[in-house]
């Protein structure tokens, strides 16, 4: 970068050649000259690392670039892209990077979200960017946002639908009243559920993207096991539907929220009402709602995955990093956060929906009113439908679910009045919880 | 700036204190702290102009940063955020500023669209930062978004519901069916459309909007005289509420395409499909639809006006200005277009809602038909309503409403068909025409 004569051209390499990568070797090929026109940058693809050059791939990456010696793309990338995914190899690719004094791109949410600290650290103590715009929502510029174009503002609150798999999943039980397992094999013969789709559908996915934006947003570290998580793998059809009466959608919401000095950050699925704009986000898209207090509610929405949407991110990260290297200042560090760990709210301050299964005699709502009363839970509305639910050994009794929304309640208070209500005779099941966000519109 | 110690401190001054001004001047004072810890910039607002310091204000600007004279502001600071608003005098307070070498930051679109030039060249030969996020879309971080996260895009197109008095009009008149008149008046009651409105409803705020998205889209100037302008002050409630029999919502809508090497640029009243996201943004709030060839399309989402989310934007620039100054780098201004202007395609491509309101008597759909096939229109649906419209002078007869939906025709040989169908004897009325958008999702 010395020489003057080459001041905009900055070298870029990437480890880690799957459908990402390949995606952004694509882009910063085929845009070479778009970008240069828009930023003054001469973007040079200089090396690819991966060790399986025999797959075939979208694009085909020049001979002349490919390496499977990872450290030949450090030793010769003035900017380090991270496609490799997982968290060890991952997490030594980029500390030899930042070691070695170079910038660093990455989409690696899982490693950020848990070990982040580290890297974070580390860029820091050496002045070197790190960029991660393609860790959260795919190509939409969400965390340049939050940054950047939000950057005058006190951040409220943030609601996001972070996962596509699980929002395709959802979609379809809400659409065409499938159950969950059908739903889900739907999801993986089209490619948008892995044949493992724990990560997903567990909710870790989704809690490893909050737990990034939380720390841009509040300015701290965030301890990733205060993030509680709770995925769809149980949610029951008959929810789904009888939510929608109630004018409902039921989503997989990753919330943070300020509460005096502690955040509330979880991840579990979320009645919004079916008006609201998040409410219509549906198959694989991706949204995220941000609330300042200057800038009032504001949605990002877009394709949260893909190797050409996260292409997209990537590239919009590697010309931040040209620009940082070319006029290097700490102002341009993307992390500027307090080292201190954010305090997280357990004890969530919500609404709630709450199904019991009972049998259909007199007597039965008044018994589960006394308890939630007894824990100062308002009834907000009650459902009790006319059909039948099937409980396995009392096949023989008229068994019917009762659905009740409940006012904002605390969530120890909840599920307190819910072990206590468990034990009265007259439910037959393990209640069904699910909280209601009403703020999301 | 030379001086070390004071090496994050930057000088902000405003002209102009208006709502914005002063939404801005709060922000600033309010959350320095909080800028400045996720920035390192401490933002110093140092003086704020007006020509009236009586007139009531939200926030009380502290006594001795008041003047009347704006030549103190430029003086004193080394960002001049711009908000006088109009042309005359706004054009001069910002080539004065670059021409004294300070950066400058506006929220005025008029000017910008129809003047830019002039303002964007003194800012590249003077190598100054000139930011206007507050331009359009008020706190949306959209120009960021255009410039900045999806930079390794080239742009297909650009979709935007960017004035919020015309969509909260619109809005009424879909929701309630009420006529553009009622709705408008409810409209200056709530404060949402000005004494004079002539500048939202007829279009040309959110032209001047789109011209601004495009230059930077495509990276060419824009002759704003190009831009194709109609505003909503002849809407029909009647084709409102006949479109949405078919399941279209009417919106203003600002479209810029690019088609080869021209791009259609255009503002109008658009028929888009009610399932769709754009379709839901109701009231006061804005949303721009952006389609890149990697990213795909992205909506970015908030409250397009008011003092507070205009002031956040403006903010932002303020502090990427700060940035800009204290690592001066041509890479970071923020216009780096071609003087050369877009060649603008005035012969639009799209598809086409024609009402005729034509006795109810056999053969008038063959007679019109018969028109639209000699200028090669293919009719997709039509739909003829057993509802009696009055028309002056002929209220004795049945009069009904004809609507045909086209496939994709050319504006040109649209607008020569009606001109051909108006003349047939059994055509009553002028026939109405609304284009339809079927790319919005």
């Amino acid at each position: 970068m010395e020489d003057n004569s080459l001041m905009h051209t900055v070298r870029v390499g990437i480890i880690g050649c799957g459908t990402v990568g390949t995606g952004t070797a694509k882009l910063l090929i085929e845009n070479r000259e778009i970008i240069r026109k828009k930023t003054d940058l001469n973007l040079e693809l200089v090396k690819v690392a991966d060790i399986d050059w025999k797959r075939e791939r979208e694009f085909n990456i020049p001979e002349n670039l490919r390496t499977t010696n990872y450290k030949e793309v450090i030793e010769e990338a003035d900017i380090v892209v991270e496609l490799v995914g997982g968290k060890t190899f991952a997490k030594q690719v980029i500390l030899e990077a930042l070691e070695k004094g170079k910038c660093v791109v990455t989409a690696n949410k899982h490693l950020l979200a848990e070990d982040g600290i580290e890297i974070f650290e580390k860029a820091r103590e050496r002045n070197l960017f790190i960029g991660f715009e393609a860790s959260v929502g795919g190509g939409i510029p969400v965390i340049k946002a939050l940054r950047e174009g939000l950057v005058g503002n006190r951040v409220l609150n943030i609601l996001g639908i972070l996962n596509g798999t699980t929002n395709y999943i959802l979609t379809r039980m809400f659409e065409e009243n499938l159950d969950f397992e059908t739903a889900l094999k739907e999801a993986k013969k089209k490619g948008y559920a892995e044949a493992n789709p724990s990560l997903d559908i567990d909710g870790w996915d989704a809690a490893h993207k909050i737990a990034i934006l939380a720390m841009l947003a509040y300015g701290n570290y965030i301890d990733f096991k205060d993030v509680y998580v709770e995925g769809i793998r149980n949610v029951d059809k008959l929810d789904v539907e009888l939510g929608k009466e109630l004018g409902y959608t039921l989503k997989l919401l990753a919330i943070a929220k300020k509460v005096d000095s502690e955040i509330e950050i979880r991840v579990h699925p979320t009645f919004i009402h079916s008006e609201e704009a998040l409410a219509k986000v549906s198959g694989v898209y991706n949204a995220v709602m941000i609330e300042g207090d200057f800038v009032g509610k504001t949605m990002f929405y877009g394709q949260g995955a893909g190797s050409h949407p996260t292409a997209s991110a990537v590239v919009s990260d590697i010309v931040d990093a040209g620009k940082f290297l070319l006029c290097k200042s700490k102002l341009n560090l993307p992390v500027n956060w307090e080292t201190e760990t954010l305090k997280v709210r357990k004890n969530f301050y919500s609404r709630y929906y709450l199904r019991f299964d009972v049998p259909d005699k007199p007597g039965v709502l008044a018994k589960i009113a006394n308890v939630l009363a007894d824990y100062n839970i308002s009834i907000a509305s009650v459902l009790q439908k006319e059909m039948v639910c099937k409980i396995a050994g009392r096949e023989n009794e008229t068994i019917v679910p009762l659905v009740i929304l409940t006012h904002k309640a605390f969530e120890k208070d909840i599920q307190n009045s819910l072990r206590e209500i468990s034990r009265l005779p007259v439910v037959v099941d393990k209640p069904v919880l699910i909280r209601v966000e009403e703020e999301a519109y």
